[in-house]
This record gives structure tokens, C-alpha cells and sequence, in this order.
């Protein structure tokens, strides 16, 4: 190879990966990792990472991005601003969804989104299913051909009207999965007890936001995942339950691990860095702004999630960004009311604070290594859904996809993000490190500073199967 | 760098650590890996991979050679048979055992070790010491001082009368452990429970080998990893449960994790490979061969170890190589005598085998991915055990320890092993895959037909810290 | 009181309540006991139990008699020949079920029912509810009523298309046993799980009665216990998980009860004595006289039923007697053809056989004490249903319901029972006893050889609150 | 039978058992319950309970009564103060200890019991063995002629250095309770633990009674529950592990009864009503008075507790009096002095007030029902330990021991107690419940003001076997 090649070269970098931890430089060509040595020769531009810790570009694997909601609610973040925030945070392939709508052709609901990430994605990017009505038509054609096509991972709500199936949608939906080597996501909460308890609070006249999680109590979710985890042992197909908050869907998934189940789980950052009291110890409306489902529980329930990213049952570490703006007419304040608890757009954004908040208070702190961080953050997600080695990874042949970490104090401040949100719920928290540099193969797209837009030239990706396990199964 | 340095470039290797997989050449100067590329420049030396796979060098971080006995049991395997079986099985660094005898010093005990070492070994190895008599003067200065040198971990045994610490002494050491942050390896069955059953099968003539089994009950193994687990509790301070063998104890050590104790496990070939019945139905002596402690189980216990190998319950996957050989006055016949079961030397070969019986039955059958086969045999050993980054992976920095695997049928014959024993346990299995090449320091010392001794290459590593969990912990 | 009075006197009885054992003279005027001592006075009647075992007449809470059917099925018992069989085996108390059908006032069902038992039961008699549509009308107006007047618990289906409720319905249903302090009982089994396997193996032409048991595995019934635990969690308030199989259901309500939640349990003979194997091992349709739900499982579940009986897992041993006739258009071949598994009325007859067979290989085999069996056949099922202490004991006051006890070997002939069902599923086993007499409200009813019919002098019996629990809970 | 012949009849009794609850006249003779009925004829002497709840006589089964101790350390009770103090509380048989001293013979500390209780005792009275020194002599000769002559339980301790045996030890003596049919209990705490985290906290100058509880954490007395279920299964026999104190012990035991083992467990009132706190939450030494093995821990404990006690987990209720004075030399202050917390005289007085503090904060508050006070408090202890039916229950043919009720409110005092201890732990609890008569033998022997001396009258109680369990196991 004609060393005159090198795009770039990065000088002294410490890395890591999900195992491993050594310093070397980078050389990258066309955008990915073509070489990683000692004393490597020059490339036409050079960056010295002065031996800091670089580490694999982040994979959000659970995020909302424009996605279509029922006026007046907008979501904040499109391609643009969405992938924008992400990169300034770290995070260089995202994974929103492309949500069917009951009565809609997937097909239609994919090519919809198409419309909406072109030309604005300022990193990679791929997309995962909704999949709400799971008809014939669905089932037989449009998701096999749609995970051909390198759509291979759909998300199936147990509970949201609009979105929900039964037991035996979720049973065919799972068959799919297993048929065609796709990864099913799963929300997990009882539909029906959120829909008994939140009819109670409102006759007795509790609608202020923090009654949300009033209604959706660690029960709730753990009959979920129960029910989740029997259904996909029926089909033996393996599942993600994302999103997962607390203790009693924890010791649901442990045990069904160690029963020999293929029971993957992922949690967020609300769930290690907000409590209930987040929504209002009053009837004080601010509260509306830390409305997500699960809702986050309380100090014990953080301990058992950090637990959890330590000791490897978690797979995954997302972000759920959901992006609703506080005032204004579109996201938390439908119209411009303050509405009852349920009519509360849910979710928090989060896109851009994942990686700096679980660097700081995961890594930094000592709860968890470096290489788990990249395992949870970015190796993990790429193998789970189909983008492994190219993404997750520091390798060659892996896409220049790069975070270079400065470890110096910082403060969170909405003011300081990039995303189209109007607040963050980490406001104030204090942070010990944040992205010195981001590269999106092989471009500075945050220099730690400043945001270098690129829209268009994040580029969809069709994924390929999941590697979390191996190839053949034991039974084969 | 000129290019032109390098000793050895290995061309078209499909590398896999234990977090990725990926395609380069792999550059080798001074035993180290200096680059991993794509169209390296030219070295002094070339050797095609062929686009097969690509491991590090196992690490055997449970062996024993030339490990002082009672006359006239003496073991077959001295560092150079026992380096040179290791080499011809693709493991490059080994970790026996500097044993001390009760009423002796640990530093006459590791003294002694080193003459018996010198100049013999083929591949890099360590010592672990092992602590039978922890009086004031080992505990706070001997220890001390060897884990500053670099014996950075020692066994614990509960059981066997010549080596077996009672509770009091094992959370002495412990303490040791802790503060000065060594790795605690145990030995975790009860030894008045054996001693109980075994004087009961004796009064009644049970004294085949078989009757080993019999002695030696799971309840046995599960209750001392219990009481581990509790005085690594008391003490605050991880350990490692060494050679788990069923059900029982795997339960223990997950209900230890699922409550955020930091218990760390091995088990070995023999777990997932032979049974109680391979100590013989019947009361011919030729199960000798099999007496291990504890014994092998039964296929339900060997489908529960697969289990904890896939999904992370293990760390480590070692071999607990002990070389007696079956016939002679040495070995399983001591004085050449059928004994009773209790005086049957305990040990079964396996330092050449580790690898290939994974690899095969484990990645090609598809039980476990090939990144997990080299994080428990090479990544996770190192790290437990403060060899990480030098050994354990293929990265820049590290040492040319590497293995090419040949996928093809082999049938195990201990006519073909190279270890000094008798026979294999494994005599007649049937493998899919044995290393083509095995690199140590950047030397071929087994190229797929013959072992190239390099006697005295090998050198003493002094070991860092365990670096398996965080450096802070959270607490702090 | 004038000795005279007495009607009868039982001598030399050995008598059993669930806590205790003594030898007395049982004396008793109007139908109730009067007195227990030691040489009583004489009495009008003397019967002499020459020191056998006497025991509480049984309380059969769970059994289906002329329960409505959708034609051409119909239940081969009726009120007549039902309590004739209850009586013959022991049983002197029974509890069938009032069922709503969609659609159908509940109050209107009860009246059906009454019609249906009038001047036909030979002996005591009760009415659980089973509630199929909880309008508002149900819920608020004669639900309550209907508890107010006597009839204390009802059942939920989690299963079957004409019966089965939703989650929501079940909350709504949970809340009024809460709020009026009746016991809930619950058949749980996943009805979707069970539909998407049916049609599978339908769709595969696996049709006969042996895939019954296909498409009901372990997994639905745990599923479904798991979930109604976590409705009744939600509610606070006690349920009854009715005829528990195996051991993946038990591991649930153990774990339930361990966290402090009042979850009952019952099983049935079909649990310890019949397997899968009984549904067939080939297509032949013979095995549809054994087609129940949950089916019955294997020998290692069988075991973990009699563990669940003996440690005090395990409230009531019901025998869910559901008589259906093999022969003839009424029964398990509808209108007289063999049918697809899916389509054969569900059930086994055991009202008669219940007490002799948990006697015989209960407490004459050593699994439980004789205590036991009185506690879980007997004083529970009263204790439960609100029946107690005028059923389930035989104390002072209590009705004069008992049953002597002959131990002598006896085999199993349908020929020898006393239902109308055309069959017995356990034709030809051994027992070792059987009721030598059977008293009812001091009646014999049965005296080992006769039946003694009192058509009419069964009585409907209003019953009281369940006594299972204290009475204040501690938060009171 | 000549109704003149009654001693004594009382009236409208509300009778409980461990199982039911009627109303009934009792008709005493010869100090035996020979009648229960509506209107017997009147006796020679008539008491009315006037409907209040009668209950039978307390079986105390771990209490200690004047065992030897190294001097100056001496009980405040003998059998003449320790019999009075129970019968004034509600208790009619106590099974003190014979203990065995090391090197002693377990016949001779038999006999020396003997003539301690000799005379003075005024209720019935048993005795355990406690075994320390299990020679061939006591195995094989001592034990079983012991056990033939009635003494069929004994105590094992895992802690205390003169009375602690090893596992291998302890297995011998399980052996003996398995071939002669023996209950054995266990004193679960792991004694090297506890020495080597109380020379810790010695060493840095924490000695005040307070740190008892630091130098026996919960997770000391798991780790010996788990070994002593171990042993016990090992060996295949019931144990009983005395007063449980908290959540972890709980779970081993939860655990081992659902797999089937026969491990029984009994807790005290200390674990309901104390807190390490009431050790003292400074180094003042009054804490002493709280001070027994093992110690009492927190409010979430408690409840633990209070749910086992509910739920069937604990078998026993006793009072684990131990007698110890705080002021003067002989009990909590040896020789007169404030000593560290190792050599404070272990154990709490509490034999009079255990059925009082039950009764008023478990059943009357909801808790438990009185069916379930009766059984952990009088039947179980009485069947566990070979006295049942004649004592334990109110039935006929068991002897006269009876509790009345009088509910009304009481404040616990000292002054008012009839132990020779100078304080209770319990000074100032407001009580909702009192007996308000006890009869010993169908003597009076308190009146709910006045205690009724009856020296002698007391009579040893030569023991069957326990019968908690089927003669015949499943096995059989």
C-alpha cells in the first residue's frame, strides 16, 4: 500500500474496544481504518490524540427521529438536528424507527422515512420497524422482503392503543423473527393494568405528570417482560426487551437467562440518572418534561441497573430519545395545555448526553470499564443489529467512526446541545468528560467545539443479521 | 517505522479477539505486534493465513507441571514436556503453580519453582502461588512482597489435608488479597463432608475409582462455594471459583453476581467432556485415569456448564492439567498399585487439548461465538490475572502470541500428543478443527505436524494487577 | 344436656382434624356434633369405628355438575348422581359452579342453578360463580349482592373463547372479591399461546387427543399464573390459582408467597397420577378420556405436585371432576364422531375417587401425614369458601360429616363407582383404602358396600367469608 | 363415664387449635381433657371462660433453666423461678438443655439435670441434649440409649468455642439422629467469621455491647444455614435451625424446602420486636441487656420475620430465654465488670412474655390467625419433639394445659414479671392481651393476678418421636 494514501492519521491514540485496550495510530482511507501501528507514516491530514482515550463512535440503536405522531404533537429532532446533537455527543450511527401505522403498508411507512432522513443525516444510519398491524399481507411479504433488504429488526409495543398488539400478533410477529434471523425489540409494560390504573387516578382526580408513574408501577412492566420472555421461549426466537427500568423486570430477565433463554435487555440513561420524584413531587406541571414509559423509579432501582450494565445482563445502553419541546403547541404541552398525565407526548431526549453522561458516571466513576462502555454503547448495538464490525468497533476494515475523550469538568447545559429540544433533564448535572473530537468516517463532525454539518453525507445502511450469538445453534 | 523492520508479516489472517473479528495482515518486530493492516509492507519473514482464522495464544491460566509430590507419586509433565504440549495445543503462556508445603516458606516455596522452570520452558509463563500455611509471616511479608514482584494471585484450597485452609485462615488471606489487590483462586469443596463419606464407602469396600464420584457429591462442591462466596463477602474482595463442575455450584455463583458480588468462575474440559461414568461402572481400576476432583458429572451438568460458557456465568476456561500417568509407580498407580479411590493421585491431562475441544465442540458447533472462545481462553486469563494488553489479544503492543487454526478432522490419539503422560482422557474423539501454526513471541513453535523447541525462550512474566473489573470501584 | 338426646354415637373413633389425632366417642343430635369424649353415654343410634381412622367429611371446592353445555355436549352428572359419587368416595360437601354465559345475567344463571340441584343433592351443597361477562351491571349490583347473599367466590377464565376474560375485565373482577371480600379463583392458561399452537399443529394435520398436551405446555400455564399473581399484586387481594400441574407454575406461586403475597394453590389427582402418555401414545382416540386443562405432564412434574402437597405449597386437593361419558353423542365424542383435540369437551371424572386415592398413596405411602390429608381435602377447602368451622372439622358444633376409614386393598373398576360417566381414568389402579361409612349431616350415606340416597336432604348452604387469612391485615 | 367424675369443667370455652375454632365446654379428670361439648354435666369444679378465647398451654421448646455456666456467670432462673415465670405467661411444658460439657459424659450432665429440676419445677418439663463433645462413647451408646429413654432431640453448635462442633462432627451426630429417629437443632452462625471480624473490631478499640451485631452480620448466619441444610441433606435427615433472625437465613431455608428438603426453622421474639439499635447506638453498656447470638438486626428484618411466621416458613415460635441479670456479677456484667462485647453472657429473658407479645402484636393485630398462634407456639413444638397429642392441643385425651384470654390492655413491667432476671427487654410495650388464667395438669396455676406454686408438680416428660413429618418417607 502506498502509505501516501492515508487520508488521515491519528497520532497516539489510546483505544479501546469492548476487550481491549492498547495505543497505536490510525490511518484511515476512504472514510475507514485501513491500518493500526506503531509510528505510522504521514497521512494528508494528521490529528494527534495526544493519548487520550478514543473509543468506537457511538451506535444509538433506540432512538425517535420525525417520526409521524397524531397532530398537533411533532417530534423536535428530524435527520437533521437529530443527527446533529448525536455527533456532537459522540454518537455516529443511529437507529430510529419507521413506524407503521394500523391500516398503512410497511412499505409505505418505510418509504415515508426514507423521504424524511434524505439529504439531512449528518452520520449513518439505519432503520428499525414498528410493526402495529401485523396482517397477512405484513407478515408473508412485506417484512420478509423488508429484512432482505437489511431491515432486519422490528419493535413490537405491548401496551400504547395505537401501537400495541395481543399475544398471538406478538407470537406471529416473533415467528417471522425466527424464520428470517431478524432481532424483535419489545416494549414491555401490561396494557390493560396501565389503562386500569390510570382510569382511577383520573376519577379521583390525580392528572398531574407525576401520577404517570402512579400508573405504571415495576409490576406492570415485570408481567410484561414475564409474558414477553414465555412468548419468545414459545417461538424460540431470541428477543431485546429495551428500555428496561428497574429491579423487577431485572430479575425477570436474569431469570430467564439462566434458564438457557436467549433474553436480551437494554436500559438508558433516565434510568440511572432520574428518579419519580423527576416528575413533580406536586401537581406542578415541570414534571411533564420527565414523562417516559417505563417512568424512571427511584434510588435502590438505579443501583440495580448499574449493576446490571456492570455485570454483563445488559447488552445494550440507548438513549430512547424522544424528542417533545416542553412549551410550544407540539410536544408536552399539546396545543399549549397542561393535559392529564396520559395525554402527555412520552419520551426525553437524551440523543447527545448518552455517551458523556455513562462515560463520566460509568467509566470515570469506576462502576464499570472502559471496555464495557464500548461494548454497551457501540459494539453491542452494531452486533445486535446487523452492523458489526463495520460499526462498534476500532479494527481494520471498520468505518473511521471515532471519539476522541477529553477528560476535563463540564456542566450540562440545554444551551450547549444540539438538538431542536427546548430542555434537557440532565440540566445542571456535572460531567468529567465530553467528546474532544467526533469522526464520521473519517470527518471531524464535532471538534469539541463546534458542529461541522455534513447532511447527506450520513449514509443508510442495510444491515445485516444479528452476531450477538453464533451462527448455529447448539441443537444444529 | 522502516517498514523493512519487520521480522515477520503473517498475511490474509481472519483475526478474531474476544470483542471483534476482522481481516489484516499482522506485522511482527521484536516478538511484538508492531502493525495490523491491510497490504502490509513486506517482512523479513512471511506466512499466508489464508483467510483462516486467527486467535491469541491461549493462556492456561490452571495448570500444573512439575509441581512437588509425595513419593513416589511424581507428575509426568515438567516445564519443558508441559510447555511443549501447551505450544502444540496453541497455548503460549502458562500459569502454574508455586506451591508452598505446610511448616514451609512461600519464598523457598517460589525459589524452588524457578530452578525447576529454568531453562526449560518453551512458551512465557507465570506462577501462582498456592498458600497452604498462612502464618504472620506469609501473610505480611511474604505475600506482600511476592504480589509486588509479580505473583499478583494464589489458590486457596478447601479440601485435601496437606493444603486445605479452615474458614479463619482463608479470610487471613483474603485480607491479603485485598489490600493489596491480588487475585484469590479457591478450591471450593467440603472437606469433612468427603472425608465423611469417603471413610463410610472404605468401611463398606467401595474403594474403586468410581467410588471417587461418590464421595464427592455436587451438594459438596455447592456448599464450600457457598461459604466462599460468603467469606469473599465478609472480606469485600473478588475471587475466583476455580474448576465449577454442575449445577449446583453454578447456581451459587449466580445468585452471588445477581446480587453484585464480584465472584468470578473457571471450569475446564473435563466438565463438558466426561462424566461419572468415565471413572468406570464397573470396579476396573482403569477409571483411574478420570479421577479428578471434583469428579465429572453427568450430561445434564454438562449442558448446564455450555450454558454458563455462552452466556458469561464463566470467565475462564482452563485445563487444570495434572500429568500423572497411568501406568508405573508414579502416577495413578503409585508404587504401582491399584489403590483405593482416596489415594488415587487427582488430575487428568488436558494442557493440549484445552483449545481444539473448545474450538471444535464449542465455536464450530455452534455453542459459543469465536470471540468467547478467545475471551475465555486467552483474554479473560490474562486479564484476571495482570497479563492483559501484553497477552490475551491481538493488538498493537502485544506480544506475537498467535494461533492459525486448520478446520479440518482430527481424532484425538495421545499418540500424537506431546505431553509426557500416558494417555488422554479424550483418546478417540473425534475434532474439527487443531492449530495449523502456533506463534509464541513471534516464533512458529508448532506449525501444524512438528513442535520447534525453543527451550529457555520462555520467559518468567511478572504479573500486573487483575484488571477484570473497574480500577475505582464505585464506591469509592 | 339429657344423654338421651344424642342420636347417634360414634365409639372407638380415631379421629383426625388437620392439626391433631385422638381417640373419643363422637356424639351427635340434629345432624351437628354434640360432644367428643370418652365413654359416652349412649345414644338413640350406636356405630362403632373399632379405633379406624375417622375423618371430616370431604369438601370437594372445584367440581362441574349439569354445569349448561353448548349442544350436542352435556355433562353426564347431575346434581342426583354427582353428590351420589361425592358421597360414596367421602365427599360431603361439594362446591360446582353457577356459570354466567355471555351475555347472561349473572343472577339469572343462579337461578338456573338452584333449579338444577333442587331435591337432588344427597348432600351439602354450595355455588362458586363463574363470571364470563363483567358488565357494570355485574360488577356493581349482583356481584355484590350475590357475595351479600352467600355465594363468596367465583372463578375467572384466562382461557377458552366462551369464557375467558381480559386482563382489564380480570381487575375489574379482582376488585370487587377485594372490596367485598370474596375469593377469586383463576384458571390460568395463555388462551392466545394455546390458539397459535393449536393451529399449528392442526395446520399439520396433528389432530388427535394427544396433542392436546402440545398445545398446552408447561410455559402457558406459567404465564399465565405469572400474570394473574401480578393482577391480584395489583389489586391486593388473594387469589386461588386452580388445578396447578407442574413445576413451572409452582415456581411461581412459590416465589409469590415468598414475596409476602397471598397466592392460594390448588391441584387435582389428575397431577399425581396421570401423565401425557395416558392422552395417547399413537393417534388413537382413547386418550381423549384423559383430555383436561392444563393436561396432565410427566412423572418428574408429578413429583413436584407431591412436594407441593406435603410442604404446605399446595391449600386444596379439589378433584375437578368435569364428567364427561367417552361413548355416546353427549360426552367426549361430540354427536358421535372423533374429533380434532381442540373440539373435545375438556375434563376427567374423579368426584368419587378424590379422598381414596390421595389416602391410599398419601398418607398409607408416607408422603403426607394424615393431617394433611384432612387439611388440604377437607378443613382448607372450608377455611377458603367460607364454609368453616361448620365443614372441614370435626370439632364440637361442627355438622356430623365424617368419614370412617377401612384400609383394606381395593382396585379401581368404573363398574364399582357411583357417577354416570361411562369411564374412570384410573380403571385398575390399587388403593389400599376406602371409605368404610359416610356420614352426612349424621346420615349414612355410605356404608362401605350401599349407597343410602337422601335426595333433597342435601342442603344449599349460604356461605360466610373466606377464613383462610387473619381476619385484619397487618396495615389495618 | 359418671359425670361426677369430672375434677373440673369450664365453660363456654372458644376453643382454638392449630386448626379450627368452636365453642365447647371441657370436662377435665385426673388432669386430662376427658370431654368436649355443648352443656356437660357439671364437674366437681366449674371455671367460666365466659367466650373468651382458650387456648392450649404454651410449649416453650428453647428456653435455658439453670444451665451450668463458667463462673462468676450464672442464670437468674432455676426451675422453680424459670416454670413460674412460664405459667404466668401462658406456658405449661418447657424443654430447658442438658448440656454436655467437653469431656463430659452426656448421661452424667443428664443426671445432674435431673437433680436441678428435681422438686421444683411447677409445670411439665422436658429436656434437650446439647452435644459438644461427640466421642464413639456418645455416638454409639450415650445417644441412642438417651433417645430410647425420651430424650429425642438435641442441639448443635456451629459457634461458641466450647460448644461448637465441626462439620465433620456434625455430620456424625446427624447420622444418630437419622438411625434413632431424632430432632436435631441447629445453632447456625459460622464461628470463624464471627472470631475473625471480632478480633478486627477488638483491635481497633470497638468493644462496647453495640458491636455484637457488627461481628455477627446476616450474612454469618447464611452461610452457616446453608452448611447446615448441606449437612442434612448430605446425611438425609429433618433439622431444625433455631431462632432464625433475619432475611438471608430465611432464604437458604425457603430455598432448601423447595427443593424438597425436610429443614425445619424456628424464630424467637427477639427478631419481632428488637433491633440492633436497641444494642445501643453509642458505647453505653445497657445495650448488654440486648445482647444474644444471633442478634436482633433491622425493621425490614422484622418483617421478614412477621412474613415467615405468616406463610408457614417458620415451624416453631419459642423464647430462647436465657437468664441473665444485668447488674450484680453473675449475668451480663461477669464478676461485676463492663466487659467487651465477646465476653458479655449471651441471651435475653423472655419465657414469660413470648405468647402475651405474640398474641397481642400477631393476632390480634392481624398478622396471623390464632389457628396459626396456636400452632407455632403449642402443636408444632409439641409434635416436633415427640409430646404430641398430649400436649400441644386441646383435644380429647391430651392433658389439661390451657390458656384463657383476657384481652385487654397491659404495659410489660418488670416488676410485674415472674422470671428472677432484673429487667425485660420489653419494659414499656403496651400489650393488647394477657392470660387471664393458665391450668397446668387442670390445676390453676395462674389466676391473671396470682401466681399458684405447685413445686414438684411439674413432671418430667419422657419423649416420643418428632412427628411433624409421615412415619413413612415417599421412598419407603
Amino acid at each position: 500500500m502506498d502509505s501516501q494514501a492515508f487520508d488521515l492519521v491519528i497520532r497516539n491514540a489510546r483505544i479501546a474496544t469492548a476487550s481491549d485496550c492498547f495505543e497505536a495510530d490510525i490511518a484511515v482511507r476512504d472514510g475507514r481504518i485501513v491500518q493500526l501501528g506503531l509510528a505510522l507514516p504521514p497521512g494528508a491530514r494528521e490529528l494527534d490524540a495526544a493519548h487520550r482515550w478514543v473509543t468506537p463512535g457511538g451506535v444509538d440503536a433506540h432512538c425517535h427521529l420525525d417520526q409521524p405522531m397524531e397532530a398537533p404533537v411533532r417530534m423536535a429532532d428530524d435527520f437533521d438536528s437529530g443527527t446533529r446533537a448525536a455527533a456532537c455527543g459522540g454518537t455516529t450511527t443511529v437507529i430510529p424507527f419507521a413506524a407503521q401505522q394500523k391500516g398503512q403498508s410497511l412499505l409505505a411507512a418505510v418509504q415515508d422515512y426514507h423521504h424524511r432522513a434524505e439529504g439531512r443525516a449528518h452520520v449513518d444510519h439505519a432503520f428499525h420497524l414498528i410493526v402495529s398491524d401485523p396482517t397477512p399481507q405484513v407478515l408473508n411479504e412485506e417484512l420478509p422482503r423488508l429484512i432482505a433488504e437489511g431491515y432486519t429488526s422490528f419493535k413490537i409495543y405491548m401496551t400504547y392503543d395505537d401501537l400495541k398488539l395481543d399475544d398471538g400478533q406478538i407470537l406471529d410477529v416473533l415467528e417471522v423473527a425466527r424464520r428470517h434471523d431478524a432481532m424483535a425489540m419489545i416494549h414491555a409494560e401490561n396494557a390493560d393494568c396501565i389503562e386500569w390504573l390510570s382510569k382511577r387516578l383520573e376519577a379521583s382526580g390525580r392528572t398531574a405528570p407525576r401520577f404517570h408513574a402512579h400508573a405504571r408501577p415495576l409490576l406492570v412492566e415485570r408481567e410484561a417482560t414475564h409474558r414477553a420472555i414465555a412468548l419468545s421461549e414459545l417461538v424460540d426466537v431470541p428477543i431485546m426487551i429495551v428500555h428496561v427500568s428497574g429491579r423487577e423486570a431485572v430479575e425477570q430477565i436474569r431469570w430467564a437467562r439462566a434458564q438457557g433463554l436467549n433474553v436480551f435487555a437494554e436500559t438508558c440513561p433516565q434510568y440511572l440518572f432520574l428518579t419519580a420524584e423527576d416528575l413533580g413531587l406536586d401537581d406542578n406541571y415541570l414534571g411533564a418534561r420527565c414523562v417516559c414509559s417505563p417512568p424512571p423509579r427511584n434510588r435502590a432501582n438505579q443501583d440495580v441497573i448499574w449493576r446490571g450494565l456492570a455485570d454483563g445482563l445488559f447488552t445494550i445502553f440507548s438513549s430512547d430519545h424522544a424528542p417533545f419541546s416542553y412549551e410550544g403547541t407540539q410536544g408536552k404541552k399539546p396545543g399549549g395545555e397542561e393535559v392529564a398525565f396520559r395525554h402527555i407526548p412520552n419520551g426525553i431526549p437524551g440523543i447527545e448526553t448518552r455517551l458523556p453522561l455513562l462515560y463520566s458516571k460509568g467509566v470515570l466513576e469506576g462502576r464499570i470499564t472502559i471496555n464495557r462502555f464500548v461494548e454497551l454503547t457501540s459494539t453491542n448495538p452494531a452486533k445486535a443489529y446487523g452492523l458489526h464490525p463495520r460499526k462498534g468497533t476500532i479494527a481494520v476494515g471498520a468505518d473511521a467512526d471515532l471519539v476522541v475523550w477529553d477528560e476535563s469538568p463540564r456542566t450540562i447545559a440545554n444551551t450547549q446541545l444540539h438538538h431542536a429540544v427546548d430542555y434537557t433533564p440532565y440540566e445542571g448535572m456535572e460531567l468529567q468528560a465530553w467528546p474532544a473530537l467526533t469522526l464520521a468516517g473519517g470527518d471531524v463532525v464535532w471538534d469539541g467545539r463546534q458542529f461541522h454539518p455534513r447532511p447527506g453525507a450520513g449514509r443508510f445502511l442495510r444491515r445485516g443479521r444479528p452476531s450477538l450469538l453464533p451462527k448455529r445453534s447448539a441443537a444444529a
